[in-house]
């Protein structure tokens, strides 16, 4: 992805290994301030999953990844660290899906840092592939809505539902991008809106609450990424992504989840057997360190809402466009 | 309405006359402090409006009686003072209302303050009366969902859609009020929430892209407030309700609008005709003066939207819940 540093415009990923180390970009500071940090403790790595300097299935899932890699560099019980890294969130699959990977891959004596690598570099392959599959879905003059950030910074480059709006950008394509900015912790605003400020791509932050006006006024096409995939299409991703979708359905707009195959978790059967993380208050009544709401008020914060598969149009993946009652044909 | 003060709890209103002046609670500072501000001269009264000082569409309906009261007995030309006052706000019905009732009772040479006091007192009554309609609609056991603030702030007194809550809950009944935070401008969290901790209601301040999430997971009734409704039941309100209509009729959740006749407009014939307040981005992209969102990205900011009145289950009035095909009735 391109990013503007004090050195110039610059081409990196949202987390990378260097010189012994995981080095990955601190999320929580953006849009402010692009800082970069590095850990050389698979703990470290795991808590940066479970603090969200780094968030996004695939960017979790190559985390993770170097994080085994790092294990396995210092000698460490493999078993345990794979234990810890997996604790760190509990929806992700690509979390589960990225630590057994690798720890097939050094039980098969492939160098950590080599299977880490191709790990983070098949995610990428992949969102390319997504967004050469997804971009013709978007036609010039087309108003297209996302959600929360599915883009480079969540998928190591790319992105899944930003592959195909960089991809429609890449053909010349003129089109418009509603970036809800996902309370409580507003990905969509700092991290989806500074992407495609960052791509030159034309987009406007709308609240979370008003897609539904927007919607009705003529959206196109909407794409959203998905944190959890089950057997029968229903999906897990992040909460306000279930509203979208039944508005769509009521506005017959083509809703679409892209998202690569290791996404889909063929051992859970549906929806109603993904867990749904639930994160703390403050996340909601606070912000920074400003209280905004009033004292004696709980707040709820489930961070991710269930979407059955019946109001998804199609799932872009690395292998194609395919429809619910499609997906069982990837099972690998 | 309860609130707390330095001096104990007192039982006061969103707006009021006193010694001269038009007392409000400035409710931008709420949830963090109560604060009073009071005013002298009309202009300034429009000015509390347009600033949402004060807000909520019978709250600003008394607001401007009393802005109205105070151009009387200054001896300013009346019909500039309904000007000025007329153009605070574009969207609340209850704004011209009120201005047309104040200028038709001073032209038959009612007392300036006995007529807006008396307006103010017709809404606290109204309110009242909402709240016996619609109190029996809340039963044992319930989850009650509401958006934004249709509370005692935004209505002089008892408010709209917290008139059933409250009746509610003098009548000894145990509920739970999801109460969504309403961005951007947050009266949902900020006052909302406010209002129901001050009465010892059990609820809960929920992100607004969850609503559909814990509609999905078993909500009872949705109760909203109404900024202006159209004479074939389509309804303005604050940004973010007409998706929880969508949500309520996918999942067969009745969804009421609490609302007194005021807030009927039979020159409006449809919600098409119905102009939407577009309101600055900085509403969206600031968080008091902290900037969230990255420099360079816009925003939209809508500050309502329409609902048809296929998505209503009825309205609770001052006259009795009338079904939208219905309101035809309370003509005035």
């Amino acid at each position: 992805m391109k990013v503007r540093t004090e050195n110039g415009e610059k081409d990196i990923r949202a987390v990378w290994f260097e010189d012994g180390k995981v080095v990955m970009i601190d999320q929580r500071r953006l849009p402010h301030e692009l800082v970069f940090v590095s850990f050389d403790r698979y703990e470290d790595v795991a808590e940066s999953i479970r603090n969200m300097t780094t968030r996004g299935a695939p960017s979790i899932g190559a985390t993770a990844a170097y994080g085994m890699c790092l294990a396995a560099l210092s000698g460490c019980d493999l078993e345990e660290a794979a234990k810890v890294t997996k604790s760190a969130r509990p929806t992700a699959n690509d979390l589960f899906y990225a630590v057994d990977h690798m720890l097939n891959e050094l039980s098969k004596g492939i160098d950590p840092i080599v299977a880490a690598d191709a790990y983070a570099q098949s995610m990428v392959d992949k969102c390319t592939s997504i967004g050469e599959f997804g971009g013709p879905l978007i036609k010039d003059g087309f108003k297209v809505m996302t959600h929360c950030n599915a883009g480079a910074l969540a998928t190591v480059d790319v992105g899944t539902a930003l592959a195909p709006i960089r991809k429609a950008k890449t053909d010349g394509k003129k089109f418009f991008v509603y970036a809800s900015e996902t309370r409580p912790r507003l990905q969509g605003m700092q991290l989806t809106a500074w992407e495609l400020n960052q791509e030159g791509i034309d987009h406007a932050i709308i609240p979370d609450g008003s897609s539904g006006h927007f919607i009705r006024e003529g959206v196109d096409i909407i794409i959203v990424g998905a944190d959890r995939i089950a057997a029968n299409g229903d999906f897990a991703n992040k909460i306000g992504t279930f509203e979208k979708a039944v508005l769509a359905k009521e506005f017959g707009v083509p809703f679409y989840v892209a998202a690569p195959i290791s996404t889909f978790d063929f051992n859970t059967p549906t929806g109603k057997d993904i867990v749904i993380e639930n994160r703390s208050e403050e996340e909601v009544t606070m912000i920074g360190d400003v209280r905004i709401s009033p004292v004696g008020s709980p707040a709820l914060n489930p961070a991710f809402d269930m979407t059955p598969a019946k109001y998804v149009t199609g799932f872009i993946t690395e292998k194609g466009i395919l429809k619910p009652e499609e997906i069982s044909k990837v099972r690998e």
